[in-house]
């Protein structure tokens, strides 16, 4: 608190309740590359002054303060925007002062206006501040002198953060899979231009390293693999190395390298596995043995959430007393990578991995590689998921797969709109872990409705090889796991699945569409029946969706009046070409098993 | 951020979204004595420890800090409360760490639970950190270490605060008069009995110095005062002295102690007027010239906001170069009358002064006199009425004369409930600056009504002399001013008006229902019509009023089945001792013009 002790009285301009802001200040505000950040503060001074104010805001690294004017709406209330032009830490803050030159004409003229004569007192006070002259050049004059002389200047005790990041945080289309399933790095190579024809931007690949021989896992989980099961690719490390290695039944470090540049040239970016663990056989057990949790009788441990266990993974130790070395190994790998060209970064479990390792981590690499991007795989409570957001993860996995049901989508989906300040969702629509009983048993209209939900939901989805195939055997009845799991055997796989055309579409019409590369303009509508979902995504897209992949099913869909649309207005289903009229209120729908209508508003 | 460079690994566990607090901790949490402080944060670590959290308390000024537990609500939120014994601003913090002792016998049990038989490495590592003994040993002694043994221990950056104030600061009912029409300091020593009697808790004088000549404004706000008019007391200082001296027309310094000491006796309690202004005699204006405004050519400027003037009144300089000697002295005025007995001030127009002061005011005089009362008269913006209330005045004045209608009514209070943690209201029904229109044409049933209004709707209200008169003629049409006001001339008075019975039963009412000394308990209730405004005061007392003072009307007052009270209830009119049935649901309820029930929830 100011006391008379201090050589200046504090300032009497009070900024209050600055937004956009996460946690008090405590986390940068989440910005993609090319969008405005729109600010607005609450500013007041006591007495009648006229005050004026900015938002000032630089650049990662920059000294140089840049301005944009903030305007009143009212109720002491002030908003502005400014446009960040480049990636990494913004800085923002605001910047109040009274503008004396203002003031003093609004009250001269009140009086004037009031029709009071006697003011050549209020004259002399005036020349006093203008400097010689008249008061039609006071006027003219006013403007530039009230913006130049900050009298009174108030700001932020400390400035704000704005993390601008490249599109691809937000919106891409991404595909999943195994390379070892495809041929290996050259395999890969031989299908990026069918990738890239189908219109995704990101080819996913599971851990790419040596993978470990002892308690390596069998076909379907089994505790002993069989002679040449190649194990899971998450049991990193073995004799050939460790996270900056790759397996050698996938290729060379050099067969990866012309991998990623074959990908940059298709327009696809790779994007790795980052997944903090080892098998028994990882070279850092030998190394750094002090990384890891050990028993008082020396065993290591392996890791485990009793009942499940996990004998072929080691997992570090965050609170050896060693941890800035492993800090800085784990930096070291992801570094490594992004020399190989990688700029997007698949995390595995991150919930399980000290959150400020995470911080301190993606800080590091983007003060590097400012285009880095990280993907955190969590499935746990909200509040670690929102806090990986928060901390720095560009975007993240979501409950999309276990949301099936119109209340359960719902809920979910108001959650993520609550969340979309500093959440990005990516909505997989498969995982190699996640055969969701909905695709077990709903045939090919529920891979359908689930691929029309996940690609005009959430800017960012995915699928993992296989989806397109409608694959859809659980190893057991009650089971998520895929029966014959690609985790733990090599597969033959090839690009031709079914529903490939409906993929290729949909990746089309998201490229066309700006309404659905973001999730914030999403706004629920309403249905009157369990089974249809509709939403709006702002300006121009609508979808009505038939959860019901058993029945075809009528509803209808209710435009509310304050869309901002017109009483009447054509649309025109993306996905099939008709056209209807839609209105205010509930409009019909009659749709297939699976069905969904894509409607562009206005398109006829 | 942390980095390896620190000493420690940085602690996992997480501590967000501390409750209550306000502003992210900018300001303390408002509390009055004898309340609890309930306390809740979000709380979780990466993995699957096992966590303990405490909050941790302790009193101004004290080091010793105290605990209280927190338990886990479930999905990663805790709550606790601790019971602040004694005035001030307490600090609390939250304290979280790792449960070793619990996380090991969890997983041990989860083990076991699942038919693992090899656990000889899990004992070992049980014997390590519980020391030589068996299962069931380290059991019984788990509770008591996993409290002590605070392993990866994490709290907040900062600790908040909790300003606790006495419960006069919230609940209390005020009378306001001008001493000059009571014959003095005498005189109103004389109607304390009454007045105690009547149930007022506090008695609030205009303020009591000597009075301006120089530009005395005559009756009714005439700019020239006819010989023997007394003046406006906000017109404050003449050659008898300033704002430490008292106007000699109301007796001495003795008298004046003589009443304070009297109304203690009687169980009130006197509260000043604090006006940070100037007549154009006030000893400081020769004193301390420096400490006001001057134009170019050496012009005093008298306070004004065109088109209005201030021609009697002085605004001091709050950017004075002499600022800090000119907070010493408004300091030293309010310390001088607390030095004679007065805990209590109702601050005049504290929105037209530095905000930055007040808070450093009210810290000061508080740190001396911890159970002094700050009441500010704040009449605009949202943001500067919050902003007061958060940096320390301990209740405010409201919009609640200007709002008579339902749906004004309705607005208003929602507005208060969301400024609970930090707006302490006290609704005035009438003050001598505004007898609004309602009053003017509605009669007494007008009067009865507000006076209900105000009496059960706020723990603090509050009426000027006048009031239990049903004085309402206005200075003119259209104005809130009163006619022959007492502002300006002295009038007789005496407390024998016709209302004096209503307000002694509500007074005594208040007292008896602890439901009406609080206002978070606030619900509204829905009624049909335009007329019935019907709210509930937790847990016991719901309240049908009628607000049009010109005609009967009968609506049905809704309790919805969520408030917790039975089916079906017996309800007892506190104002008339009439008994009735209520239910979930509809309730009929018909009131004479401007009439109220004021139902007692279960009595019969």
């Amino acid at each position: 608190m100011p006391t008379p002790a201090a050589k200046q009285p504090p300032p009497r301009i009070q900024i209050q309740d600055v937004r956009p802001q996460i946690d008090c200040g405590r986390y940068p505000v989440k910005v993609t590359e090319g969008d405005p950040v729109d600010v607005s503060a609450t500013i007041f001074k006591d007495g009648h002054d006229v005050l004026r104010a900015v938002v000032r805001y630089r650049a990662a690294g920059s000294r140089r303060w840049l301005e944009a004017p903030l305007e009143p709406l009212g109720n002491d209330r002030w908003s502005g925007r400014f446009e960040p032009a480049g990636l990494g830490r913004w800085q923002f803050t605001i910047e109040a002062w009274v503008d004396r030159y203002a003031t003093l004409l609004d009250e001269l003229d009140r009086k004037l206006a009031a029709g009071q004569t006697e003011i050549a007192s209020e004259l002399s006070e005036a020349e006093a501040l203008f400097g010689p002259g008249e008061l039609e050049m006071w006027r003219e004059s006013a403007p530039a002198q009230g913006a130049k002389d900050r009298h009174g200047k108030s700001s932020l005790d400390r400035p704000l953060e704005a993390d601008v990041e490249r599109l691809r945080a937000r919106f891409g289309s991404w595909y999943e899979l195994f390379p070892r399933s495809w041929g290996g790095f050259k395999g890969v190579r031989r299908v990026l231009p069918q990738l890239a024809e189908l219109g995704f931007d990101v080819l996913y690949l599971p851990p790419i390293h040596p993978i470990g021989e002892t308690n390596r896992k069998g076909r379907n989980n089994a505790l002993k693999a069989a002679k040449g099961d190649p194990g899971s690719p998450w049991a990193i490390g073995g004799a050939e190395g460790g996270h900056d290695a790759i397996d050698p039944q996938l290729g060379t470090l050099k067969d990866f390298d012309d991998l990623v540049a074959a990908a940059r040239k298709a327009g696809i970016e790779i994007a790795l596995d980052f997944a903090i663990q080892t098998s028994p056989d990882h070279p850092w057990l030998t190394e750094h043995p002090e990384w890891f949790n050990r028993r008082p009788d020396g065993t290591l441990k392996y890791a485990e959430n009793p009942p499940k266990r996990y004998q072929d993974i080691y997992n570090v130790n965050f609170g050896s007393e060693d941890w800035p070395g492993l800090w800085e190994a784990l930096k070291g790998v992801v570094l490594h990578w992004c020399s190989h060209g990688v700029r997007s970064f698949r995390v595995d479990n991150p919930h399980t991995k000290s959150v400020p390792f995470w911080e301190w981590l993606i800080a590091e690499v983007r003060a590097e590689y400012p285009d880095a991007i990280f993907f955190a795989e969590a499935f746990t409570r909200p509040a670690m998921m929102t806090t990986l957001a928060k901390i720095g993860f560009s975007q993240s996995y979501t409950y999309f797969t276990w949301k099936n049901s119109k209340p359960e989508l719902q809920e979910f989906l108001l959650q993520l709109l609550d969340w979309s300040p500093y959440y990005r969702p990516n909505f997989f629509a498969n995982t190699p872990d996640i055969l969701h009983e909905y695709l077990q048993h709903g045939g090919r209209p529920a891979f359908e409705l689930r691929l029309v939900l996940a690609t005009t939901l959430s800017p960012s989805y995915g699928i993992y090889s296989g989806y397109e195939h409608c694959e859809n055997v659980p190893v057991a009845a009650g089971s998520e796991e895929y029966l014959d799991s690609e985790k733990y055997e090599v597969k033959q796989r090839k690009l031709d699945g079914p529903l490939l055309p409906l993929v290729r579409k949909l990746n089309e019409i998201r490229r066309a569409e700006p309404a659905l590369q973001r999730f914030d303009n999403l706004r629920l509508l309403a249905t009157h029946g369990e089974h249809v979902l509709a939403y709006y995504k702002a300006p121009d897209v609508a979808v009505a969706a038939n959860l019901d992949p058993a029945a075809p099913r009528e509803d209808v869909v209710v435009i509310p009046s304050d869309l901002g649309l017109p009483e009447e207005f054509p649309v025109r289903d993306l996905l099939t070409g008709q056209s209807y009229r839609w209105r205010h209120g509930r409009n019909y729908v009659g749709l297939a098993p699976g069905g969904a209508h894509l409607m562009k508003i206005g398109a006829s």
